[in-house]
């Protein structure tokens, strides 16, 4: 399974210091999880992969399940050796690609009934057979199968999915037979009472870590914070707390403010395909024709290989040229930017100075 | 410039052991040149193109022209700088594109006006423009401007064309103002006292290298070697002869037999795009269903990093969920494949076992 301590906090700040152990390393939090959908983070190697995260990366179950099959995956030594990871992974449990990118879902009790996001084929997916995916795939964390409604769904129908979603978390843990650390996901959307509910119904289960779902789903961010600020300080202080979704710089930076351990988005690495790169000074469009000329690096600040060694103007013609090495090469540096923006939060935690810490680099961030 | 030495021979066979030396580092001949066509090797980094290659890569005029444009290479301190390339450069003149890509082409003494093959804007190409935009890229060898007509040309165009390349390659010697070692093209189609005719009015004009063009563009392999087994008697034995556009496996070995020493093709990368490998045993379909389950390497011949790390299985589901991780994956194999053939031919020319080494591979790969 795994364990996990919080080593430091600090006065005027939730933000935590901690360390989460699992069979394949100890990770410091808090920590971004670069998302590698289909067994892989998007253009990257697995060596790049390792050096643009901590070693703990997410893979997809609904996408490995529908390719290549996660008894596949299985056969060849589960998804680690598959893919040839020498890290530690975390698989989400399919949910939210049920609910995101599939159409004409009918939600039951069972499970859930959907077609495939392109072919149209008739699926069906439950908590137990998301768990059996989960063990097939063998990463060191899964997570229970849950629905993420839209944020802006009706009390009554949220009261509903929560409640569902609760007895879906039991059967879950109930249905697993490995040592895979089982994480419940708080659902809820705005509803402070329906998220206490939630949360203490899985407290009562019993879980090594909590989520919290149905964020970053295109919820104002005033209204995220709200959520988050209602609820970390009920989350249990000895357990990871993993806000799922998340994010950019700044969201990162509020979340881990608001008491949050670990983060995952597509979000650096989609960006990165529409030819956008992280700096310290605020996101930048490489292909805008102002880089033409540029001999500067991505950004001045960072140490990464590609910020290192290539220009704005080589890049920017890659990308104008439909090159795919453009794209792969901001795609690293965004990983990057964000696993160097989590050691400078951690050594802020560690120091007591993470409040200035992000007021400034946001300030930086934002002009 | 460069200098090139023949460093042995050996009988039953024209293929010669060479050094070439350029201010960017000696080179081993035969050998295989990666095509970076925009400043890239498609798909790779820099570190991944020098590791499959032996450091001497080419890039295309004609699409460097057109983007960034070679004014801004120029600015950032020419092609090697612009692109981080260690190694050394040949860029190629322009010509084959204008003729391959381009649409209503008006050939003129002065030169070519043509499309661009995109946008249709109406451009303009001639010996001197084609040097010019050589200087701006400062690659170590260039490329003399030369019309690559159709093989199936008829014997009087064929006969017009080659005597304007002719001409062309002195007006671009001409021309040239800067110490890169600019190469002459051989022209002529299948016609044999063409490819005479052209080889010596280009001798007479002098060039420190000569190319053999118009092969590998959809003549038979009968054809392309009987247009080779009559011109590399003739060829000057202390010179380099590049034979532009080979190639496979196959193509490259028949090739150096036939005393040719350096090449370049796209082949590589291409056919890795589609998802097919070089394999000691032949080309491979990495995408067929009868690896879904295969552990094996792509080549278990192979040392490379890829067949060091990766499965069939894995490349395969790469390919089949359109992650453009498999096609470069397999690219870097594809280039690295060649090299390691490269390697391999040169040793045997070394020990005078050419011939035997030629057939035994052959044999292997076509079965």
């Amino acid at each position: 399974m795994i364990t996990f301590d919080v080593e430091s906090t600090s006065r005027g700040t939730a933000a935590r210091l901690g360390r989460l152990k699992t069979r394949r390393g100890a990770f410091p939090t808090p920590l971004f999880m670069p998302v590698g959908t289909q067994a892989t983070v998007k253009m990257l190697d697995k060596d790049e992969a390792m050096h643009a995260s901590e070693g703990l990366i997410l893979a997809n179950t609904y996408h490995l399940w529908l390719q290549p099959g996660e008894h596949i995956v299985k056969a060849h030594g589960g998804l680690h050796r598959f893919m040839r990871w020498e890290g530690a992974l975390l698989t989400d449990s399919g949910g939210y690609q049920v609910f995101s990118l599939s159409a004409q879902r009918r939600i039951e009790e069972e499970g859930v009934h959907f077609r495939h996001h392109r072919s149209g084929e008739k699926l069906f997916l439950s908590p137990e057979q998301s768990i059996a995916i989960q063990e097939a795939l063998g990463a060191d964390i899964i997570m229970s199968f849950d629905e993420c409604p839209p944020f802006d769904a009706t009390y009554a129908y949220m009261k509903e999915s929560v409640e569902r979603t609760v007895r879906w978390a039991r059967r879950g843990k109930q249905a697993k037979r490995s040592d895979q650390a089982l994480f419940g996901i708080v659902q809820g959307g705005p509803f402070e009472d329906l998220r206490t509910y939630s949360l203490e119904a899985l407290m009562e289960t019993g879980f090594p870590g909590y989520a919290v779902g149905g964020l970053s789903v295109g919820e104002s961010k005033e209204a995220m914070f709200a959520v988050l600020d209602a609820l970390h300080p009920k989350l249990p202080f000895d357990k990871p707390r993993y806000l799922m979704g998340v994010g950019t710089p700044e969201y990162l930076l509020e979340s881990i403010d608001r008491g949050m351990d670990l983060f995952d988005c597509v979000h650096p690495t989609r960006l990165a395909r529409h030819g956008a790169a992280y700096t310290e000074t605020g996101r930048v469009n490489i292909k805008s024709k102002r880089y033409e000329m540029s001999s500067e690096p991505l950004d001045a600040h960072c140490d990464c290989k590609v910020c290192r060694h290539y220009t704005r103007a080589y890049l920017r013609h890659l990308l104008k040229a439909e090159e795919t090495l453009g794209k792969r090469l901001i795609s690293y540096h965004n990983l990057y930017f964000l696993k160097r923006l989590m050691r400078r939060a951690r050594a802020a935690i560690e120091k007591g100075t993470f409040p200035a810490f992000k007021t400034a680099f946001l300030e930086g961030y934002k002009s």
